[in-house]
């Protein structure tokens, strides 16, 4: 079933719902009701009533005998004069018509049913919808909450439903399954679980703190893509958090972004503020030398510590913070090395997300985002250098044979730019890293380089990440793990579990030879059985047990068990660290 | 000579000063004039006159007249109306003695020559001074600039003119000397020259850009002392920037910092503002657990970025700065852990000093910085804490036989701490890390564990920095190491030298085996001889340069050369790689 007939779908198992909600609370004053990507939602006005997920097997009843009538659904179009008649009584609807009309916008409404006769509804809406209610296969009423009227919290705070429908019921089924799934994997529940991060409402909402394991990750992915980087040409620099106002200001980028950005500090005489991107400071280190075309591509890359303002209701997780950590870069090339500069950094995504275990095509894709011609105000207006761009990134995303789809109207205002589609588990899909396409900060910047002739010439910018956001893509990774992560991102890589107490000593010095490796080793000292000791180790996904009993310590041995109840019998330590070593240079799932 | 005969002498040289200006100039009123560490300065309003370092030689003369003409210098007690007759046309003095007066303060004057006679001077002065003007035994003028009469801008401009003395004319040429050197090996200098880092004031005061090698110098630093801490047992973990205010009203540190912390961010419903410190943050992850005495001491570390808001004119190169990052450090222990966790530190502080090529006793030594038992609103008031507190630390020191000396009234307000001072290259000493014992923020912040009875017991608290904030050791570094650093901190580690561009194939694959082993390296590809090539490479420091010729291409050799015109002969590329990997390892100077 393409989107489109989805959409119907649902926003038609919307109307039914509509119609037996005000069957059976008549008070309530219906508001909105939209199809989304994920089902149908409903705002509406309880009036004095309480309406909770109690009722909600009372409205799938009514909801499931609307759809057994098989009731048509109509499309009439009315005058203002007609509409404000059907809706005399619903103060929504009517500010609704007030606006269509000032627009001067065409009126029309959706019958469900006979027009004025039994089990019929009406509602005023754009449409498309069904034919028939029957033609709705299968649907679910999920959640209840608030939602203020045009989401503005100044006005009343309405009732919103969630639910959503599908042609069968299979797809319904394993649609609640994904999210059974998601909740079970579900980045906060496991991170917590495991002890890698916490919230607190005192230090702060959207502001995460990670604990030593949490920590470790985060280590990890950053010396990961750092010392990548590097190898591959990357010069990285560390640039301050704060700046003058005045910096974004000169670079254009303040009124585009000054919605998300946090209010400005007054500071002896300067006005400072926190860095939403680093793209100025980067463009500043390109401007303080004199750059010829043997400089080209110059890659400035940085970790960079950033801040957006978000709303507390948009935060979420590791994946939506008032600050993060971006693996940023700004690479100012030559017009026709753009091609190979893009490649080479979908190659290095490519390389990345290997080392994470995702697998192309099938974890993640690629999405061409589009500007539009005709919308000037969101996309900076040159038609010459937009067609140019756009086909630069088709023509490498068909050169790698890389799995792409092309999405309109989804670009940055300086640019088309590649999308990096993460596959979540709960089947649902997420941009992870990007890359952009950018022909308009060279000119804001005054960036040039000297060519082979000799003369000035502009280059362009591709701001890029590789790893995207380092929160985020711990969130991402502990959902595709589920906890259990390839050793070398393991926030405790072994566990040595010493039988008794007199192994004690052995086992310390086992875990200072291991830290000597720069290995993450805890020794479990606990006056616990071996069996509960491993029970603990494996319920924290800890890649590998040491085990010493009196043999091990005799012999200078150990007794080695992966996790999954892998025994992988007995070995010296040196064995083991050459082991373990292997894993973490190569970056191996065990 | 002790260093309060030589505060005399200064005091004294400053009223010869004082004596030659307004014998040359009689029109300006001077305002004050104290001796200082580093030798003693004089604020005066010059009303209409302009008076330039051009007049330095004038005032230097006639100041050795009257050191040869040996006035005695007499103290006398007088009234305050005596005074305000012997400076009636001075308002400033006047002002001083307004003030003095209502605090009931006695008033002195010292008079320099004979009081009355000619060449006689006098001036309102606590003392104490020498007994005579031939008793200065060298001085010189320095500098010349502006002063706000009572440090505060409101006030009028003044003019100050800063000089130094000394005993004899052996110690002052040594102390400038020490200047010139100091300037010559300035951070800022160097940091320039050799590209590490940028201040813009577009992007910020306070504010540095460290460039492509400066953020190789700081992430050595930041991986080193990670990796060494976590060896240590530290828990690194990763904190946020931004909290609330809430945060650091509950912890008690609002009032104490809030002058020096940026002004509070109002975002949706919260308000936000940038930390000042770690401690809050840390203690948060030591209560989201249960602790028992076998958890202690637990070490919580982190490489934070901290904000202090500092005055345009105090901030300084690398050294004072809005914004850092700290080698940050908490460790809450049991009291009688406290000694062998102060030991733990010092030794970790040795440990990288040593690893800096630091001699302890020559580079640095230790001050023991104590409170004032009668300063109750500086310090908390506990007597016997202090008692307590100030032994163990002098314990330490003593046990571990370290150099120290003791320094009343510089401890933080919770308690004494160890102060690490670092001599630098400019004869000056400056506190780099320091080690305090805290027994205030763990009643503060309700800190307990359970202890071997079973019974709730409360813990002290160690701050410490193991290597400072981190940009400041990059000036003591830099500075120490005059640009040519370690190979291990070397921004730019290897230069590859092809002397014809025959050799650039071959350069650029041991280019590429280096990099995959995480050297950093580059290749001179320019168009210029082998000498101006191996001349630049030694301008910047570059530890090792790799010299290609076409013997060395065809046998796949390369011959070696260390900076400072060592050569060290033609080898395999992998003897050298070896010896580099080694040297970083290691951390070894070449």
């Amino acid at each position: 079933m393409d989107n489109e007939q989805l959409h119907k779908l649902r926003h038609s198992a919307e109307h039914v719902m509509h119609q037996a909600l005000k069957e059976l609370f008549p008070q309530v004053h219906l508001a909105m009701g939209p199809a989304t990507d994920e089902g149908f939602y409903n705002d509406f006005d309880p009036q004095s009533l309480k309406i909770t997920e109690a009722d909600f097997p009372k409205i799938e009843k009514r909801m499931q005998e609307l759809i057994d009538l098989n009731l048509p659904i109509t499309r009439i179009e009315v005058s203002e004069t007609e509409a404000r008649d059907l809706f005399k009584d619903n103060p929504y609807k009517l500010e609704w018509i007030d606006e269509f009309s000032q627009k001067g916008e065409r009126l029309t409404v959706y019958w469900t049913g006979k027009p004025g006769e039994k089990n019929s509804m009406v509602d005023l809406c754009a449409g498309p919808h069904l034919n028939s209610t029957k033609e709705i296969g299968a649907f679910k009423l999920l959640s209840i909450a608030g939602a203020y009227w045009h989401g503005d919290e100044k006005n009343k705070m309405l009732t919103r439903i969630y639910g959503t429908a599908f042609t069968t019921k299979e797809e319904l089924e394993k649609y609640l399954q994904d999210i059974e799934n998601a909740k079970l994997y579900d980045h906060r529940k496991i991170g917590k679980e495991l002890g890698l991060f916490v919230f607190s409402d005192l230090a702060g909402k959207g502001l995460p703190m990670l604990g030593p394991k949490g920590a470790a990750i985060k280590r990890e992915l950053e010396r990961f893509t750092v010392d990548e980087e590097i190898k591959r040409g990357y010069h990285h620099v560390s640039t301050p958090d704060l700046a003058k106002v005045d910096l974004y200001k000169t670079s254009g980028h303040y009124p585009y972004y000054k919605d998300t950005m946090y209010p400005v500090m007054k500071v002896d005489e300067e006005e400072l503020i926190l860095r939403p991107m680093t793209c100025p400071h980067h463009f500043m280190f390109f401007k303080s030398e004199h750059h010829s075309y043997r400089d080209l591509p110059c890659r400035i890359g940085e970790i960079a510590h950033q801040y957006r303002y978000e709303k507390s209701g948009e935060l979420s997780g590791l994946v939506r913070l008032r600050m993060f950590c971006l693996a940023d870069a700004h690479i100012i090339a030559a017009k026709d090395q753009a091609k190979q500069v893009i490649k080479e950094v979908l190659e290095l995504i490519d390389f990345a997300n290997e080392k994470f275990g995702m697998v192309k095509g099938t974890d993640y894709r690629f999405r061409l985002s589009l500007g539009d011609r005709k919308d000037t105000k969101k996309y900076y207006k040159d038609d010459a250098a937009w067609d140019y761009a756009e086909d630069i990134l088709r023509q490498v995303l068909k050169e790698l044979d890389a799995p792409y789809f092309e999405a309109k109207n989804e670009a940055a205002f300086y640019g088309p730019k590649i999308d990096i589609q993460v596959q979540k588990p709960g089947g649902k899909e997420e941009t992870a890293f990007t890359v952009q396409y950018d022909f308009v900060m060279p000119t804001r910047f005054e960036l040039t380089f000297t060519n082979k002739e000799g003369k000035e010439e502009q280059p362009i910018v591709i701001h890029r990440s590789s790893i995207g956001c380092l929160e985020r893509t711990m969130a991402f990774l502990i959902e595709k793990f589920k906890g259990a992560f390839p050793v070398w991102l393991s926030p405790v890589q072994v566990r040595i579990i010493p039988i008794t107490d007199k192994q004690l000593d052995y086992a310390k010095t086992i875990e200072t030879t291991l830290k000597e490796n720069n290995i993450r080793v805890e020794v479990d000292d606990k006056s616990e059985t071996m069996q509960n000791k491993i029970r603990n180790a494996e319920a924290e996904h800890i890649p590998y047990m040491l085990i010493l009993g009196g043999r091990e310590a005799e012999a200078k041995t150990i007794s080695l068990r992966a996790r999954g109840e892998k025994n992988l019998g007995v070995m010296p330590t040196d064995e083991f660290l050459a082991l373990i070593k292997a894993d973490i240079a190569k970056k191996r799932q065990i």
